[in-house]
């Protein structure tokens, strides 16, 4: 099986790659090929090198989805596009990268199976901001999709095509909408949701982060390793049980910063809490309070996805998988 | 007030621009010139010659939109598209003409914007194929997108650009999701809905029609005088109270096939009811059932959109505006 990773050096990217490394059967069939593409060029992990490809390829400019295409690989992950803030601050290259060049691959897919059939599996990122408020309290499967930023609405749209090729015969598609990722590994970064993962892992590693806004804020997470594993599970999944409504809310823990709290001191103790420090942000806190919180998701936990349960789970896991089990 | 109306060779451009020379107030505003566009040239009412401009354009060609666009209306009408029949046989063409043909357009206004402020009231024709079954019985205002065509996935992407394009301040879009046209005046048509007028406007010209489905039947309804008007109503509108959802189901009337023939049968009598042939047709009654039935348009109605609540209306409608009042 060829398996194609476009946004191979995001950091989904990167622990997808990394899962089929350590567990070369996770989909279920041997892998025969890897083509790993990003606009910088990723890293191979070495298990594969002699099976790898690696592109530094920008699916939005001329020419550079059909190229990736050509090799015809049988499931293509695609993980590309810019982040919320950028496609925000940059109409333009927003438009172009997260819409463009999402269609130009599915455009290319349709191209390719013109010389012989070429019926791949796509699996599309797509994220929660595809909804924009007001929200019920809990958003179930068919509420509407009114993005409040142009990035969720380039990924609303991506959705849209996605299933209408899907529907179309052009691929066999399926859209994860993944909740935020926490606890984000690396360096603190100025995203309005990092403190999410900041009071988190910072305190974990003995070093002091802020918190921005009240502990009462409620919101939508599951671990990178059950993001991989949402990906993991699309690409072995019988597709013909979802039907034709393609794009899936993908299931997630709704809990209160004042719960990550709680989960930390259990694990780490007070000196770790000690190291939070309360620096109210109002921008960040009306950010923040635009942002949905809770899912039902009850279609993807039906179709057997599945997501952490408490903190105390995804304190664990980025402890064994980013802190090799020690703090 | 510089008027355009695009798409003004089709049914609903046609009775707007009639409407306007036969109101030159139903804007709340006077038209100071009136310019018209369609793929083919469309006719200028003569009561407009002086300040009309009619013009053969494609939007979807390289250029077209910019060419509309410069002439800086204060009102665009945008009602040209290809229909969900030739969307479907003719992939390409469909995207290119509904969506790409759009964007151009709205991304024309941006540009236009760019020289001095520009800001028009964009009004969009969108339609009930943006929604797929199954559904609930009513379909309520947050009621998720999941088109089952790809002419309803072009307008439901539209939708989206429009929203996003207002809400970054580019223009001012409001979205109008038409129900059905009935009775759609000329002459019968193959479109799978086409019977919906048939059976009333046939009948009403003393001529046989045929009818395909059961009378259980059940669909959503509007007349040609209540599109316009919610065009009109749109493009009137202050439209600070709408929010950021642009996109709006119109109000209409959902009603049984039977419900039709009982109307013809009070206005117009059995020996018109006698002229409706029952020649059951699978594959249309297949595609029919695929259709939305009833809607609850709780918002629309609020912000003032108004729609028929009977078929008597709906005939006696067609018989003032398409039979000069008698039948």
């Amino acid at each position: 099986m060829h398996i194609m990773v476009i946004g191979a050096a995001g950091m989904i990217g990167r622990k997808l790659v990394e899962k089929l490394a350590a567990e070369p059967d996770a989909l279920g069939r041997g892998i025969a090929r890897l083509t790993l593409a990003d606009v910088v060029e990723p890293s191979v992990p070495p298990v594969y090198s002699s099976i790898s490809t690696a592109l530094a390829i920008d699916l939005s400019t001329e020419g550079g989805a059909e190229s990736l295409v050509s090799s015809r690989p049988d499931v293509i992950f695609h993980l590309a596009a810019i982040v919320s803030g950028e496609a925000e601050a940059d109409f333009d290259k927003g438009y172009r990268v997260n819409l463009d060049g999402t269609r130009a691959l599915f455009d290319a897919i349709r191209a390719e199976s013109r010389n012989e059939p070429y019926f791949p599996r796509v699996i599309f990122a797509s994220s929660i901001a595809v909804f924009g408020q007001p929200f019920p309290e809990k958003i179930a499967d068919e509420f509407f999709t009114t993005p409040l930023t142009s990035y969720g609405t380039q990924k609303a749209i991506c959705e849209l095509l996605l299933a209408d090729y899907t529907r179309r015969g052009l691929f066999d598609g399926i859209g994860i909408r993944l909740p935020t990722i926490c606890i984000r590994p690396g360096q603190p970064n100025k995203a309005a949701s990092g403190f999410f993962s900041n009071i988190l892992r910072e305190p974990l590693a003995g070093k002091e982060a802020i918190l921005p806004v009240e502990e009462n804020v409620r919101h939508w997470f599951a671990s990178p390793r059950s993001a991989v594993g949402f990906f993991l599970h699309a690409a072995r999944m019988d597709t013909s049980l979802i039907g034709p409504r393609r794009n899936l809310t993908m299931p997630g823990l709704s809990a209160l910063v004042g719960e990550e709290i709680e989960a930390l001191g259990r694990i780490a103790g007070q000196k770790a809490v000690g190291l939070i420090r309360r620096e109210p942000d109002p921008v960040i806190a009306a950010i923040v309070a635009g942002w949905p919180t809770n899912f039902d998701a009850r279609r993807a936990r039906e179709l057997g996805f599945t997501a952490e349960s408490n903190f105390d789970e995804i304190i664990r896991i980025h402890i064994e998988d980013e802190l090799g089990g020690r703090i």
